[in-house]
């Protein structure tokens, strides 16, 4: 039925320019923007960037591809923190933009759902489901770029997740491109729905590499009325937990952001980042901020926290608190969190890890990896922030001020095996929400090797037997 | 390193007798507990019930009968609903029963999570959860037997799903032997893991033809402290889902069910069975159920009731609503929903159809499904109830007054089929809750047919190609 010799590259290009047409296919000095991924770690090279305009083209773009064995890196804002959806950088791989399939389907307001192509920036998407009255709630600092299809190819995560889950728990249906160009057409609005395996969570979180996501079906939820935010100086990290535990205990579903941050880390932001202050009188080594919603109206979420709070500083678990009373200080409580990793950057060099334990777990893991690492490299500077509530510390280190930056980088690797090793000494997680990409397939045999990692090469095997998707990515 | 001839059943038996014991091995009149499923609808033979103490001697049990080239049924509490767990009538499974993996491993009440194997009961589960002060948030009627593996491998709902989501939502790892004999030990606790795919919820759901779930971490949510229940006479199916979309706006977390019944169905269930009464003044053609619950003090649900319920009235939405004062009054209102099962089968024949659409297409499914049925068989009693809130309407349809029974149920497929056609047109599903098990997958092709079910079938072969686990489940 294909005429293109399997082999005949240049073949397989002319033919997907004539049908993609000039704003469909861009090669040469147009594939700029799409060959380097966004923190730079990759410089790829591509021989053409592919952007169909809808599935049935894509679909037919993903057919001729496999025919003439061509690789393929789907690619969404290209926002990725694992490089996953750069190509290489010996020009062997072709990228497919899903940038053109940009359409919000449908939206049912009753149904709280709506049905988004995978191009749909995840801001357009929130705008959408505000506009019919409905919160999309997943948010991330990339959401302005980030494309749906990029959101839950990477099963994003964010600041609100301990609410309502990751980008996974919000997947009533998809639609995917296989390896082959069939298309599944799985865009079911259903709560529930018991026939058969559950795909869809298969290639949510998969970044790429079984199928190109096309399209979802995502849950939205009513929109909060109220909203309270507090910041808080606390006496360690385990009496940070416990005030979260009370809050779980009491109210769960108006959990909305619980963040931690230390002492530490808020002296970058406050040393480096302008208009920023501290909101209570004396700093403190920890510090969590919490965030309440609800849609439910008088709802006394204030009372709440004061009702929490209160007792807890009474027993010196809480050291000082404040519950912003305008907008403009919520933002204010909001940036010093937001700008922790700008802080750092503009400190020196730092290396990052984004791990995640048992929640229980999270004082013990804090603990045991500040004293390894300052171990490791006498003066380092311990700065973790991040989704307490979530399990999820982003665990970084700075250079020690009097260290040079490149000899700080250069130990990068067993910085990072120290941290590591106590995250596996705890049953956690190398990559919390960033995933694998090209940046960490080397950890899969020893974290996730055995059985595990069988059954996920048997899967891949059984999706994209040519290896034509994403090779190179998640599987070492 | 295996002896057996993989043709010598004989061998591999006295094999297993050997190494599992006699409380570990059953034949003969040993085995009649474990043959025939829950609804009698299939009568199974087999040589054996095979019934390990731990992870470690099941995966012995897998190794051994693969080698030798036997069929495995894992079966748990064997209260499934479409024949999965029942061994096949020529003799050619053995019975791999979970019921001796009952420990649980760990509750953690800061992390609200629970590790447990897979023969223990939902019941025990739950009580464990509860004596931690904690709740498991998952009922089914079934729950006294059923057991955590088979809930899993099911993906039970239930009625509180509106809330908490199937058992899919509830699970954040799992132990799963393979059908080579592997064990992939995924008991992570974690609530963020991007490492890879999520291979938990393709055993979920996969009904024990991919592997044998031996155990589970679950979720734990707080205890509620405050519940209130409502029954509610309404205009109509439409009236029912704008209260409902009343309580989503203003207290989403709260709504702990959300229930449907016809006239037809409460006049049976006050005809029927003894102790009920309608707690209103006048029958109505549609009722609901509404339960709230949360963990919050002084929420005033009972309120929030009242705001809803008093408008809705003043429109004729609702006609006629009661809320219960007591735990007695609660009870009675539960039972008239809980005995709709019972009550219809003390009419006469009934043939019953589980089944979903988009929450927000329930009153045109119940219209045109009604009214296809009455078409088909003039003088039909339709008997409607189930889960509105999940789109999950249990659509029962009971023989006429004078018809016989033999000869309606003689129309079984006929009735089936219509009700489905109306589902498919609405793009929902012919099994919501219960699952396709044997009794279903021959209705996978037009369902779930092209590459839907061509995934499935190759990521079956990837997991296990020799066909061992619970053959012709699931899949047609």
């Amino acid at each position: 039925m294909l005429n293109s010799d399997p082999t005949d590259i240049n073949g397989l290009l002319a033919r997907l320019q004539t049908m993609l047409g000039p704003t469909g296919f861009l090669s040469g000095a147009d594939t700029a923007g799409y060959t380097e991924d966004w923190r730079r770690l990759y410089q790829g090279v591509t021989k053409a960037v592919l952007r169909p305009a809808n599935t049935a083209d894509l679909a037919e773009v993903v057919r001729l591809c496999a025919a003439a064995g061509a690789k393929l890196i789907p690619q969404g804002g290209n926002t990725g923190m694992v490089g996953a959806a750069a190509p290489a950088a010996d020009g062997s791989e072709l990228v497919l933009s899903l940038g053109r399939l940009n359409h919000i389907r449908d939206i049912d307001a009753a149904d709280m759902t709506m049905t988004v192509e995978a191009g749909v920036t995840l801001k357009a998407a929130q705008d959408a489901a505000e506009a019919a009255g409905c919160l999309l709630p997943l948010s991330i600092s990339s959401e302005g770029t980030a494309q749906i299809g990029g959101v839950l190819s990477t099963n994003a995560g964010g600041n609100n997740t301990v609410r309502y889950g990751n980008a996974r728990d919000l997947v009533l249906g998809l639609e995917v491109v296989l390896a082959d160009g069939q298309v599944w057409n799985g865009l079911r609005r259903l709560r529930k729905d018991n026939t058969g395996y559950c795909l869809r969570q298969l290639f949510v979180g998969a970044e790429g590499t079984l199928g190109v996501i096309t399209a979802a079906v995502l849950k939205l939820v009513p929109r909060p009325r109220e909203i309270e935010v507090a910041f808080c100086a606390v006496a360690s990290p385990a009496a940070a937990l416990e005030v979260f535990g009370h809050l779980q205990a009491r109210d769960p579903a108006a959990i909305q952001a619980f963040e931690y941050m230390s002492g530490a880390g808020m002296a970058l932001v406050l040393k480096n980042i302008p208009d920023t202050a501290l909101p209570l009188a004396i700093p403190a080594a920890h510090y969590v901020l919490i965030e309440l919603a609800t849609p439910r109206q008088n709802a006394g979420l204030r009372d709440l926290l004061e009702e929490v709070l209160a007792p807890a500083m009474e027993e010196e678990k809480v050291l000082d608190a404040v519950i912003a009373t305008s907008e403009a200080q919520r933002r204010a409580i909001w940036k010093l969190r937001e700008e922790h990793s700008e802080a750092q950057k503009r400190e020196g060099a730092s290396v990052k890890n984004d791990v995640s334990v048992p929640v229980s777990a999270v004082p013990t893991f804090l603990a045991q990896a500040s004293a390894a690492c300052t171990a490791l490299i006498p003066g380092i500077r311990v700065v973790p922030f991040g989704h307490l509530g979530d399990g999820n510390i982003h665990f970084n280190l700075e250079q020690p001020i009097d260290m040079d930056g490149a000899a700080f980088l250069a130990r990068d690797h067993e910085i990072m095996d120290t941290v590591n090793e106590v995250v596996r000494s705890l049953d956690g997680s190398f990559s919390a929400e960033h995933g694998v990409g090209r940046l960490k397939p080397y950890m899969m045999p020893q974290w996730r090797g055995g059985a595990e990692l069988d059954i996920m090469q048997r899967i891949k095997q059984a999706l994209d037997p040519l290896g034509m998707l994403s090779p190179g990515r998640v599987l070492p």
